[in-house]
């Protein structure tokens, strides 16, 4: 049995949970290390105090979750068939018919699915497994880090390959293409979301969509993209200037990397998390444009390009070694344009460290 | 109000279903017309039979909302508010503290959204939504055909760059790198699914993942790709030899085509859908390798990837003029190698047509 299922089952004897049905694409690899999408496919990873947990998965890819290494047994099924039937008889076979408490990833966990759950389990009470799969996944081991330094470094070569693509008339479809060519040749197994090249006016929409805007002197380039390798996502955000700024394009980025620096600054263990928000946001409040920041100063990192913790001022956690987040303030001015300033930050013992390390200070291109 | 809304609000009245709430994006984009992808964030369009609609995003999404046509109240919430306080506030203006039936998403919505949608509207029976809206969807009007015509058409193109690009010793990421590159600068908005460039033995991985593998002669390479063109999907494979083909290459290729083609010249309206699963089926059960085709001959397809109706053996409904679905049946044997050929295709007033268009037979690059 690997370490982190351990974790789970003491969890569940603490808890007095007999059953926990892990179901996420993203907890499944993390238990399992066997990663896969079925799309609306059920799989499952079902754990038990001392019982042999079972996985229970489409049929034609239980020989890549065995490869993957998991050891106990794995269950597979056919289009045809019912996969709560099959686990109904796997509770069966243990013993399980009737129990009174499970966990399941209740904020993932479909209502029909959990019907059907609740339906062979004998109507068990059911409580939360994800607090404690956050609080396992919040802190990354070595290897994890590892893994997450090198998507860090392919992010920092995606805004690279973006900022040499620039060029007058060029469209933001065009560079966003470029970005990822150069990316998966480089071996990025997928991009972590879809990338974002916005000029412009554009800029200023926090989530915009690249579109066939053409390049034109005086623009804003926001590039947000990040990659998946090994499992794990990277997301950086530059922003950098396609001819000479104008004084206000110049004092919204400056109040922007202002605000980001300071909070990196801040981030050590023991600083409570939503402390960094406030602190880049009375940055950016105070040179007045506290209301456009409409959003968090970040989110977790790791499997899910957005998971715990949330980078919420309203967060009242405390950073510890070996947390993943991201550090992104920005600011969207309507008719204006937008910066936003984005790293992947690692708590370290005492401090905090950028994984992403594309320069920060304006870059102008002529 | 939109006509998608107004056949909701008909079934609505014929249900007594007083309220539904939409949340996922595909749905959202159907019945509104604005495409987004939230995240972890909550949104959701509330419609009512008579009353008022609403849609609650997240506040920097409302003016997108309102600019994709959407008409009725928009209600936008910032990362530190609680959206479904915003939420229980709309039902309350409307008089709609306590309803005694509602409809979900039920297969979509997680059971934490489901407690708390129960917690503000007096705890309703749930019916599922989702019937309905497969219902809706199943069947494309002109608009979502064109469109489907246009992913298809790149889909087409994106297979055609991929065969391009195949030369001894290159790896299969970097010709999956060629192929999205040539699609982004076509438009393609996003690809549907992971792309996949499959050699060799690999392709008999019928869920297998690109990687380092070089190409060499005598492998087969099986592409499987789609695009995201107007927010609807296309997806289609294709299977070429590079270099001659041996005994067992060519028969297992001549009974995969002569399957599809079969199940495509049997689809037309009234026809059972299971059967079209079975006449492939059959024909590859024929040949010997029945038990080398483990999944359904395929699946609906439109806003998402995979959706209603699913084209496995046991469906018993019935094809209807203006539904658009995948044929793709595949063989994949171990040690060998694996052939799937796949289909977008239109059921016409009298037969049905294929969107993709790339050819069939079987092609050898030397």
């Amino acid at each position: 049995m690997n370490k982190r299922i351990k974790q789970l089952q003491e969890w569940m004897k603490e808890e007095a949970v007999e059953a926990a049905f892990i179901h996420s694409p993203e907890n499944v690899y993390y238990l399992t290390n066997f990663l896969t999408d079925p799309h609306e496919r059920l799989m499952g990873l079902f754990v038990f105090q001392e019982k042999e947990p079972f996985f229970i998965c489409p049929g034609m890819e239980t020989g890549q979750a065995k490869e993957a290494g998991f050891q106990n047994e794995i269950i597979g099924y056919g289009d045809h068939e019912q996969p709560f039937e099959k686990i109904r008889e796997a509770f069966s076979s243990r013993g399980m018919q009737r129990i009174s408490k499970a966990a399941i990833e209740s904020e993932l966990l479909s209502y029909s699915r959990v019907q059907e759950f609740l339906r062979i389990t004998g109507s068990p009470q059911l409580v939360s497994a994800e607090e404690k799969m956050n609080e396992l996944r919040v802190i990354k081991d070595a290897g994890e880090i590892a893994i997450m330094e090198k998507a860090a470094a392919l992010a920092d070569y995606g805004v690279e390959a973006g900022v040499a693509a620039l060029k007058e008339g060029i469209t933001e479809m065009d560079v966003l293409a470029k970005i990822e060519y150069e990316l998966k040749k480089k071996g990025a197994q997928a991009m972590s979301f879809s990338t974002m090249v916005l000029f412009g006016k554009k800029s200023g929409q926090p989530h915009g969509n690249p579109g066939t805007a053409k390049l034109k002197k005086g623009d804003f380039v926001l590039f947000d993209l990040g990659v998946v390798v090994g499992g794990y996502c990277s997301d950086i955000t530059r922003t950098v200037m396609f001819g000479q700024p104008d004084e206000k394009q110049q004092h919204i980025y400056q109040t922007v990397l202002t605000a980001e620096l300071a909070a990196l600054e801040a981030a050590k263990p023991a600083v409570r998390i939503g402390d960094l928000d406030k602190i880049a946001r009375g940055i950016i409040e105070e040179a007045g444009y506290g209301e456009f920041f409409p959003h968090r100063l970040g989110h977790g990192l790791g499997i899910n390009v957005h998971e715990y913790p949330s980078m919420a001022y309203t967060n009242d956690g405390l950073l510890k070694e070996g947390m993943t987040f991201t550090i992104e303030p920005g600011v969207y001015v309507p008719e204006v344009g937008g910066v936003r300033i984005e790293d992947d930050v690692l708590i370290t013992p005492d401090g905090a460290r950028a994984l992403t390390a594309y320069p920060k200070e304006l870059q102008i291109i002529e």
